[in-house]
């Protein structure tokens, strides 16, 4: 470290080993990306040192421009994090340091890195959380629409990858619709627990001031103060956790999704045109049209299982209090967030890009996905299901002529392929698309509030 | 297979190859714990079918009955399903054939074992999750009661494991408290989602009838139906894994409790005595006495997390529709249940267990953990922090002596050692114990209805 | 536990905890398992107690009677290890404090349980892993056949599950044996390694007696000691890791291999015939004939990897010496190992009962395949590759006719459709089954050397 | 895409979608690391060529030429692969068709992108490995010498985290050392498997060219041909796993000692000294010394084991020949080698920054530890083991003083404190050093050849 390097907080005089400082840096990139909300913690916290008393009002108000001035920065992409600085929290105490005087100096009062690193994450996992069930909602719209679009176009349906019964391209894609609503369920829920308010836990065990965490939740809009100031500091890695599981349950069902995207597309299914937009090629075989995109969700659907292998394993069997272990939380979690809202726009867009090729689709609805359907009429006729299943087994090459379209209206029952719902669903689709826009909204109001320079 | 092997559901006249058969051979064992879940959801089934004409009063009464009967027998321990039987489903229908004749094979019409098993695995999630949500509240309030006895009770606050800050026996075991209260909400959605109904889905794809899901669904006092049939199906495997998330959140938190004992417990620390019945020996030395059972919680921390990742990995980039890929989810997943049930059990009597040792406790707190109330006292008089930071690392031998208990109870700030907020804590505790027997009963009238004979 | 019970090792006048007892018991079935190499430990160190002139000549003579008594009960299905017992080594310490008296009470002298459940596990592991082996060679023999006859038969080849060129089922069946005999390599490393004789260890640390480690390891045919008595100690979990990650490799590769069979027999596909009695059928669908056992396989490639994480998760960040964690390691691997073992036999025999299906293989040679042999043309005539290749997929529909098994025999390089290197497979497998039988020859000896009774 | 941007490979008329290419892209920083491997394959591919007549000498010489001149640039940092430039194969042979002409766009004959990829992992891996089987060699060197410092300072040994038996600093140290030496023999099957030239695999199954696969994996300095050219593509994920899990390994044993050195180095254990310029302090704690950087390889180990999961759980179940997912597997694969890496040399500086503070570690040697010697000695006047063993328990407090550093020294069987075979590990490393030394010197040969220019 040479000797213009900022300081670090702790710096007591000794060098530290540059191999530990490399291996001990966090990477600034992902510190860059917390600037917006250290900034609104910090103007939160020095409101709340004011109010207590151990800030007069001028330096909560120079505190707050400053800081405000960092925001507009950042926003502009002028207040990188680089690995000289430490940390985003290092960095912006050193600017105020340098720009505000005393006030910098005291505005670490109360808090510790710790804390403030927590209300950094549960800032920053708010707005990706909201951004993520927008974008959930975006590609369940985007089935929606094709469920719609397939409503009466026949397709087989498979178990154990044959072919099983009549189903339709509506049955299909609205599956994975209904599979994404259930997601925002869980998604809401990670965002409810993520959304408690860490800051006067300080390095796990609060500090010995009078200080209002309530005030300061307030002020940042969570919804509720994480009490105990332990569990406050052990929420770390373990709510992200938390999100990375939610967000796994929608990579999963995305990977789904994709693998029967690839199935249907090659020569032998063809079920779907793809808007050639957005299909590879291959650099030796001319002819290939390859739907990269999609053979890469099946991969990154593992990357974050594996990054929740990683954070939970990170955080199984720790002893209480802050460990460093945590910090090699923060990579994976945001990496798991970019992943998964990338994931989702790429399977809106490839839905909406698909064209059910309905020639191919009927031909593929070959007798067999009829034989239930025969046994079924001999079940009406009074022949016990069983017995009836045996005879048509024992004559699969007499099954009679079926038309497959009114074999989909046939099936009127809740949530078959002549009632699948689908007004339902964009209801729900647009009612939840307008909670969202209101909790967005209140989150800005909340930013506006604190970044607004009285 | 033996001529006198029951007849499998699909058998057609070849002979599987015993290697297959035995490879393909579900778990016995845990088919028999979804017997009680098979027949009530058959009853169901039966009513419906008698509901919308396929079978007769009398017929939909006798199924009842024998169906009844069934249950029965389970709960006494005399329906045990065998290798032999192929699976619980099978068991049953064989059964229903063999005592009650034509209906016995009529009551598979316009279901699969694709949505029995579902609905099985769905009614006996529920039970088990209520069953788990329980055991959280006791491990709960055995953490309370331990944090009231240790309210004014010194103890280091680590972090790094390092000596830190004042803390309490209080403050630590609230902290595992509170996690758990929000590991409770996790739970919860998890029922939440599970709290659907999807037979109907049949293979996947629903049936040509004009069935009555609904009517099902309330039959079994589910939430609400799973709409879209396929969804119905992709539900297998994924509500495993959510379960199985939630129940790794508890086991991550119970895993980093286990370690905070052992830790505690050594002679190093020495902070707490442990119940003798609670401790095991060593075959070689005779002195030892081990806490094998807080070892294990951290190691079953990760079978958890195996468990997890099996699921999840099964799930992942499968084709649409049953494949036979699912089947292997349900053994990680009950052992998950079972695990997380009995490590809960085993956590709460630990807790109850533990003796602080007052004078142990208070002579580790050493004068450095008051570092910070020194500098805190210099902030108190004008010091910026940051320098009243620096001054007292560079006198850290001169520390004043502090008082710990007068010190924790100075810290008056929400969920600090002064302020833990028990009393809200056990509120909420009996507030969800309420509200889970309303549930539960709820779940006893439903079962009580399908298996009263009328 | 009742006052009947068998006496713990370490019992010492107060009573464990019911709940405690059971959650830390092993599972007796496992333990049942090890009897036989629990024997053989205990009479490999009784001799060499024997040696050193802790047991008399008489004394070794009836604990070596004794056990090999117990040997042949247990090879008889008559010595299981059951919940009262604890665990194996206890099983047999009472058993021969019974039957023998004092000589028994006298085995256990510079010993412990944990050297004692290390050298069970590796003298298991050892049969174990040579079992496996030659498991994989017969994979490898029907791999290497079904490559034999199929090399003449054209198949498409795929890259991103699109048809891209000119295969054989020859090519495709021989990957899958090449990948296989690179696990053999893999395997036998974790043999190296397991192959150490940790016995002397005792509880991690040694002991105070001028035992013969190395007068053990030779009596149980080990390749050498594993010298340093903690590291012996570290084996646990690490070696069952190493293991578990050698398995997993082969799981993989089956798994591919699965879902390739899978997909190949698909309608869409239908490149290969199965034997009937490898499929099973469906209990609502008559017509089915699914290949249960290979989607299985591509399910438990996900149960060892979920092993594989439990194991090394479990290890991970323990602090030295024995941890009761360990003991969670014995059920994932012991599972991991059976899995594995069946599933090779499994897919040994789906290979053996493939039949290609030549016209429809054939058939799906469509022209596209053979656009890079177009543009190889043109560079044959001295165009660029580039160039010829942008000409090529310019005029895709005009691509002239091939006979794809001339193109197969035309591909001469090494490891290409026309020049396999059968041959050389077969030999390499016959080199490892005689070097294997070997290895498997000099185990018996040494074990037959130890029940010997003299 | 802007009509500047280098043209793909596969580019045919149509503009990818932004957020399609976006998500496709590969990482170009990991790319740049693969220059030189790419040349160096390109290299023994064009010679390949010229000596199939493929490409005349002079176009040989030219292409040779300018790849050198690519290599020296890339040495010098000066041929960085960007986002624009799609990947590093892109890049290069774009450069080539701009700087050589005709010869550059006739370089791809006969081989893929494919198969390039996988000659670059190849090579890059084998530089990897060596450097990490160094960095293993280094660390084992450290703890030996350790080992050394501490053979007669006593240290309790402990089993269950408790006070168990008499150990050394020696024995701790040299547990670990062994441990790795055995995870050497990992990483060298990793590295012999890794070591099979995949040239010629093309698009995974081969072409009608009679390329000379032997020759070029000559030219490249591999130990062989990896023979079936699908089996060859198979590789890609595959080899990556096997490395990963055999860096798992290394990491699973430094998070161990890593988890024991923060343990040890408590308050409450206090048995080392650590060099100052390897601690980090507080932001809120003036009094704190923190290893972070132990912290971190505790978590890391979780993050390499995440990156294995990852990677196996892409590769399995995917459909044979080439898919995109293997594309995810490059970015975990890197990172598991450098994250390695650093922690290796991470661990050996702190290891050497070890000072055993003796004073502390004797008076840690509390009477109970010498419980089992009193047995022992009881054995050796005749007393039944068993019965020693409770006699001593029940006398606990009457244990008789021992002097620690005597009783180290008795115990002397191989592997314990008193005869830890330090000079054959120094051997076994000096043996291993020499024969790394040598490998690394052929492979410099092997570049060195390729890249002068004749």
């Amino acid at each position: 470290m040479t000797s213009n390097a900022p300081e670090k907080l702790w710096q007591k005089g000794y060098t530290l080993h540059p191999l530990v400082e490399r291996y001990e840096a966090g990477e600034a990139a992902l510190d860059t990306r917390l600037v917006e909300a250290d900034v609104l913690g910090s103007i939160a916290h020095a409101r709340m040192l004011g109010r207590i008393g151990l800030l007069t009002g001028e330096e909560v108000a120079a505190l707050g421009r400053e800081l405000a001035r960092i925001a507009g920065l950042a926003a502009a992409g002028q207040f990188a994090v680089t690995p000289a600085d430490e940390d985003v929290h290092t960095k912006i105490e050193n600017h105020l340091s340098a720009t505000v005087g005393e006030a910098g100096k005291k505005i670490h009062t109360a808090r510790s890195r710790n804390d403030q690193v927590l209300v950094d994450l549960r800032l920053f996992t708010r707005d990706e959380l909201l951004k993520i069930e927008g974008l959930v909602l975006d590609a369940v719209a985007a089935l929606g629409e094709l469920a719609e679009r397939g409503q009466d176009v026949p397709m087989p349906g498979y178990t154990h990858m044959q072919r099983a019964m009549l189903s339709s391209v509506g049955v299909w894609a609205g599956a994975y619709a209904e599979a994404l609503m259930d997601d925002l369920q869980v998604l809401q829920t990670a965002y409810a627990i993520n959304d408690q308010s860490p800051l006067g836990s300080a390095a796990s065990y609060g500090v010995p001031f009078a200080i209002d965490r309530q005030y300061v939740a307030d002020q940042l809009g969570f919804a509720k103060v994480q009490r105990n100031v332990l569990y406050a500091q052990h929420g770390r890695g373990k709510f992200e956790g938390l999100v990375v599981q939610a967000l796994a349950q929608v990579m999963v069902d995305l990977s789904k999704l994709a693998q029967d995207i690839v199935l249907f597309t090659t020569s032998e299914y063809d079920f779907f045109a793809v808007a050639p937009e957005l299909c590879t090629g291959s650099s030796i075989m001319p002819q290939k049209h390859n739907l990269g995109a999609m053979e890469l969700v099946r991969g990154r659907a593992h990357t974050v299982l594996g990054y929740q292998a990683t954070i939970l394993g990170i955080v199984a069997g720790l002893p209480s209090g802050y460990n460093m272990d945590n910090q090699e939380t923060k990579r994976p979690f945001i990496a798991a967030l970019d992943t998964t809202a990338e994931t989702l726009q790429v399977c809106a867009l490839f839905v909406a890009g698909l064209t059910p090729k309905e020639d191919n689709l009927r031909a593929a609805c070959s007798p067999e996905l009829f034989a239930t359907d025969a046994a079924y009429a001999m079940v009406r006729e009074g022949v016990p299901f069983r017995d009836a299943y045996r005879q048509v087994a024992a004559s699969l090459a007499d099954l009679p002529p079926m038309d497959p379209v009114e074999q989909l209206r046939n099936r009127t029952h809740l949530g078959a392929s002549g009632n699948l719902g689908l007004d339902d669903l964009r209801a729900q689709v647009e009612q939840e698309r307008a909670a969202l826009t209101e909790r967005q909204r209140r989150i800005a109001r909340v930013k506006e509030g604190l970044l607004t320079v009285e």
